[in-house]
C-alpha cells in the first residue's frame, strides 16, 4: 500500500524537468507540500556567495527541438527533457550536419539511451539522443536548430522541513531534487524522504528532531551548509542522504568520511540483518552530497545508504533510468524500510545497566520456563545475552552486535525489562 | 601417575549423588579433604538471599523407584541417581500409565541414555528413563511410584581453599560439585582443581595466592561472590572456571566477558602451543560459573580451559557422560596439565628489561658460539628474541607471542639472564 | 647511466679485504671520498669500551696460502680474500691432512662455493674452500700451511657524512663496510647509500638534514650509537638500513621493532607500488644493524629496504654471491631508486589542510572540465580525494594510502593547490 502511494507519486513527479534551479523545482516542492504540509521552500538569489561557490543564474526552458532537411522535428524537448543539456542557452539557427553534430551527445556503447548531459558552470547549448538516432540523420542538407531558454538572475530553490522530538538534537536527511525524468538517480531520494517523513511526523514521542533538506545537488547542500553550519554542526548527531532508493536489485552502503559515526554503525548493522549480500563502498566511490556533508571542516556523520547505487547500474544517468525500467514499488518500498529500520534503531539506541549483581533470577519474574532440559536452555539464550551486556556501557546497538541478533528483536526486552526493574535506561547517541 | 590417580579420585566420587543441596555436596567435599586437609566447608541457611536470588530449601533422598503393572521395580534411584528428577518432591502413589508418562523424561534421538533433569525452583517430580525402556512400558495396568525425599529448610554447602603466597594478590579457579552421576560434566572439574590445589601447594616460592572454591553451579557462585564481592574484585588477577576438563577428544577455550584479560590471554597462549586445533568459543557460547564472574558489575577475570564443551558432545547431560565412555586418565591428565600450564604462565610472567644498550654481548657471557657460520647464527636467534623484545614493558607472556615460542621455552633464559646481569626483573599482571 | 655508475664502482671496490678494522676499511672509505668528499673517517681505538662491548684489535692480512704435499698452493688470499676465515691468527707450519683438515671449512650442499667464514672473538685459524676442492686433497703428505697476517692495538674505521637540510631532524641512513668479496651482501649497500647521498647532495632546499654512516656491521652500529646516542634518539625523525640492495630478484621490507614508524610506514607504501609482490618480513627475521638501531632504550626508527634479504638467497656468504652472478646495474639502480623515493616521500610528506569549507570548486581556478560526463567525473575524482582528506590531519602519506594512490602521484597537486590557495601546509614528520 505504501509501495504503491511511493510509485504513483513517483509518477506524477517523473514529467517535470527539474534543474539545478527554475520552476521544475518549485513545482516538485509544491506537490512534496501536498503530503507534507510543513514543508518549507526558501528563495536563494543569483550570484549570492556560499562558501567557494556562488549561485548560478536561474535556468528556465520553454520549448527546444532540431528541424531535420527532411523537415521531422527531433529531439523535442516537450517528449523527452533530457533531449536538452541541461543549463543549455538560448539559441536558433540553421546549421550543417557537421557543425550540428559537435552539439549532439549520444553513447555508442547504449545506442537506445538518451544521455543525461548538463553543462552548469560553461555556457554551452546541446541536444541528447540515442547513438541509433544519430547515426541515422542526413549528412547533407540543413537543420533548423531551436531553444527556447533563457538564463537570468534569479533564485536558487529548497525545501526543508523540521519534525521536533523531545531533544534538541537532530538527525538530518537530506536527498535532492535537481534531476529531470530519471527514476533511481533521481526521483527515488524524494519519494523515500517524503514518506519518511510521513511516518516520523505519524510516530508519537519521537525522541529526536528530524532535519529534512529538499535541495539541488552539490549547490543545494553548499548553500544550506552556508545558511545552518554551526547549528547543523551542534545539533546532528547521525543522518542519511537519501539517494538511489528505488530499484529492487541490491542494497549499498556507503560511509561518511570518518566512517565511524552512529550514521555508519547503524547502516551496517540494519544493512546486515536486511541483505547480507548488501554492497560496501568506500568514501573513494562518494558521489553525491554526502560530499558536501562529510567535508573537512563540516565533518556531519552522514552515511549513506542506498539500493543500486549511481554509476553501478547500466541505465545510471540515462533514458533508461525509468520508472518502467528500474524503479519498482518493492524497490521503493525496501529503500524506506531500510532507512525507517535506520531511524527506528537511533530512536531506540538507549543505554542498558542491569540492576542486580550476578545474573538476575528470571524465574521469580515470570521470564523463566521452569523445568531445565537441553530444549529450554536454548530459549532463554536471547535475554540472557541482552542481559550481560547491559552493562551501562553498551548501547542497544553494541548489545545487538555483541548478541548477533537484528536490533529490533531487543526493542521489546528493553520494554519488558524495564518495566521489571532490572534495566536502567540512559539515553546514548554514541 | 597423576593421572591414574586422578581417574581413581574420580570413581570414588562417582556414585555420589550431588545436587544444590544436600548430604551428596557435603560426602563429595569430605573426600576432597582427604587430599586438601586445608580445605573449609560452608554452610549457608535456606532463605539467605543472595543478590537477585535465594538460597533454596536442603534436597534429601533417600529412595525412588517405579513399581511396573508386573511387579518390576524399574527407574531405582539406588541403582543410577539419574533416574530421580533432580529436586523432586516425595511421592507415593498409584497411578495409571497416562498419568505417569506426563513425569517421565527420555530421549527419542538417544533412545539408551537417560537424560538429566532438575527442578529446581518449581515444586515437581519426575523420572528419566532411556527411551527404549519407555516405549517397553505396558499402558494398562497400574504403576507404584515412590519417591522418598524431602525439601526442608536446611543448608547450601561449598567448600573453599586458600593457597597463600608472596603477594595477596588471587587467581581463582572455581568448580562445582553439584552434579549427580555424569563424568565430563561434571566430575572431571573437581578432580582436576584437586590435584591442581595440590600441585601448587607443593610448589614452593609461589608468587600468587590461589583461592579455590568448590560450589553448586550458578547459585554457588552467585552465594560466593555475594560474601565475598569486594575482596575478590580487589584481589584477584586472573582466574579459570573448571568444568570438562576429562575427556580426550578435544581442548576448548571460552572466553571472560571483555574478552582480553590475562587469563583470555594465557588461556590462548597455552592452548595454541599444546593444541593448535583447540576449539575457540565466544561469550556467546558460554553456560558456566562465568556468566556470575563475568556479570556485568562482578567484572571478574575468569575465562575457561576445557577439553571437550559442555553442550557440544553428544553423551552431554545424559547417563552416556560415563567414566568408561566419556572420561579417560589421560583426558584428565590433559586438562590438568593445560591449566597446570596456564598457572605456571601466570606466575612466570615477569616484566623483563635488559640492561645493555644495543645488543648484548652474549660470547663474553659464555651464552654465544665461538663460530659465526650459517648454522650458529640460528641457534643463537632464540635467546636475540628474547632479548630484543625485553624493553621494561613487555611481560613475559608478550615476549613469547612477540617470539613466537611456548612461554615455557623461556623460563630458562629468565633465570640465566638475570643471573648474568643481563636483565632485571619486574613483576606483571597484565 | 647511474646503473652503469653505480655497477662500475661496485667493481672497483670489490677485491678489497674489508672486515670488521683494516686498511679494506680504510682503502674503501677512501673510494667512497671520491663521490663523496665531505665523507668522514673516524678511528676508534683498540679496546674501547662501547655499550657492552670492547673494540677489537685491529686485523691485517698480507698473504695467505696452503701448499699442498704435490707442492700446489691452494687457497690463495692473493686470489680471493674469502678463503682466509676473517680474523684469522698467523700461523707458519707443516701438518698432516688430518690436522689441516680441522681448520677447513666447506659447504656440502654447495660443493662449488667458498663459504664466509669469521672468527672475530675467539682466536682461531682457518681456510675457506669449495666442498670439491676440499674432496680432492691428498690424505697423505705433508701440507704447508702460512698466514701472514696480524691481530695488533690499532683502530677501528667508520665514516660519516652529514647532509644538512633546513631543519635540524635528521634521517639516518646506515650501511655496512665490512665484508669482503661478496656483491649483494654487502657491497650494494655502501654503492647504494653512496649513490642516494650523491643524488641529495644535489637536491635543493632538502627539508631534513640526512646523516649517512659508513661502519663495519654490529660493533661499528654499536660504536656510532655509543658516540651520538643522545643526538640521535632527540634528531632521527626516519631511517633506512641498507644492505642487500643489489641483485634484481626481488624487494623486500624488514620493520623496525615497533613496526609503525614513519620509515616503517614509507617503505610499506614505496614498495607495496614499485612492486605488489614485495616480501615482508618481521622483526623476527632481522639480521643486520636494525638489531642495534632498534634495540630497546635506542629505538630508533629504522627499517630496511631490501632487494633480496641476507639469508634468503642460495648465494648469500659465499663467493657465489658476485657481481657477475647476483648483483646488476638494474638490481643496483631498483635498490637505489626505492630508497630514493622512500626518502623523497619523507621529504614531502606534509600536512594539507583545504581552506574552503564544502568542495571547493575546482571550475572557477581552471581545474575542472567544464562539461559534466560519465567521462571527466573519473578525471575528477583523483584531485578531489585529495582535497576531502586535506583536513589538517591527515599527513600527505596518508592521504595518498586513503586515496589508493602513490604518494608521487600528488606531489604535483600539492604545488598547484598550495599556488591556488586551496590548500595550506604544515609540516609532518609522522
Amino acid at each position: 500500500m505504501i509501495a504503491d502511494e511511493m510509485y504513483a507519486l513517483a509518477k506524477r513527479l517523473w514529467p517535470i524537468n527539474r534543474s539545478l534551479t527554475g520552476d521544475g523545482v518549485r513545482q516538485t516542492l509544491k506537490i512534496l507540500q501536498c503530503q507534507l504540509p510543513e514543508l518549507t521552500m526558501h528563495e536563494v538569489p543569483t550570484h549570492t556567495k556560499v562558501f567557494d561557490w556562488t549561485v548560478p543564474r536561474e535556468w528556465r526552458v520553454r520549448d527546444a527541438w532540431i528541424k531535420t532537411p527532411r523537415g521531422e522535428r527531433i529531439c523535442e524537448f516537450q517528449k523527452n527533457n533530457l533531449h536538452l543539456m541541461g543549463y543549455s542557452v538560448p539559441v536558433r539557427a540553421t546549421l550543417d550536419w557537421a557543425t550540428l553534430n559537435e552539439h549532439l551527445y549520444s553513447l555508442p556503447d547504449q545506442p537506445t539511451a538518451i544521455p543525461y548531459v548538463t553543462s552548469y558552470y560553461q555556457e554551452r547549448w546541446g541536444f541528447c539522443l540515442s547513438h541509433e538516432q544519430r547515426n541515422g540523420l542526413d549528412r547533407k542538407g540543413k537543420y533548423e536548430v531551436y531553444i527556447d531558454a533563457e538564463l537570468f538572475d534569479g533564485h536558487l530553490t529548497y525545501g526543508d522541513l523540521i519534525i521536533p522530538g523531545r531533544s534538541s538534537q537532530e538527525v538530518l536527511l537530506s536527498t535532492y531534487v535537481c534531476h529531470p525524468s530519471m527514476a533511481n538517480n533521481e526521483l527515488s531520494g524524494p519519494i523515500v524522504a517524503t514518506f519518511l517523513a510521513r511516518w516520523l511526523a505519524a510516530t508519537p514521542n519521537r525522541r529526536y528532531t528530524y532535519r529534512f533538506v529538499f535541495i539541488p545537488e552539490t549547490i543545494g547542500s553548499i548553500v544550506y551548509l552556508s545558511r545552518h553550519l554551526d547549528s547543523l554542526k551542534s545539533s546532528v548527531i547521525a543522518g542519511f542522504n537519501i539517494s538511489c532508493v528505488g530499484d529492487d536489485r541490491s542494497y549499498s552502503y556507503l560511509p561518511s568520511r570518518s566512517g565511524n559515526t552512529l550514521s555508519d554503525r547503524v547502516a551496517l548493522h540494519v544493512l546486515k540483518w536486511i541483505d547480507p549480500n548488501f554492497r560496501r563502498f568506500s568514501w573513494l566511490d562518494r558521489g553525491s552530497d554526502e560530499r558536501q556533508y562529510c567535508a573537512p571542516g563540516v565533518d556531519l556523520p552522514i552515511a549513506s545508504i542506498m539500493r543500486t547505487k549511481y554509476a553501478e547500474y547500466p541505465e545510471y544517468h540515462t533514458s533508461l533510468d525509468s520508472l518502467e525500467r528500474v524503479v519498482t514499488p518493492k524497490g521503493l518500498f525496501g529503500g524506506y524500510e531500510a532507512l525507517r529500520r535506520a531511524l527506528e534503531a537511533i530512536e531506540a539506541n538507549v543505554c542498558a545497566k542491569v540492576t542486580v549483581l550476578g545474573e538476575p533470577q528470571l524465574g521469580k519474574r515470570g521470564l523463566y520456563p521452569t523445568i531445565s532440559t537441553k530444549e529450554t536452555a536454548r530459549n532463554v539464550r536471547t535475554m540472557m545475552n541482552f542481559l550481560t551486556y547491559a552493562d551501562g556501557i553498551n548501547s542497544l546497538l553494541d548489545i545487538a552486535e555483541l548478541g548477533n541478533v537484528p536490533i529490533w528483536d531487543l526493542y521489546e526486552y528493553v520494554e519488558t525489562f524495564e518495566k521489571n526493574g532490572l534495566i536502567t535506561i540512559e539515553s546514548s547517541n554514541s
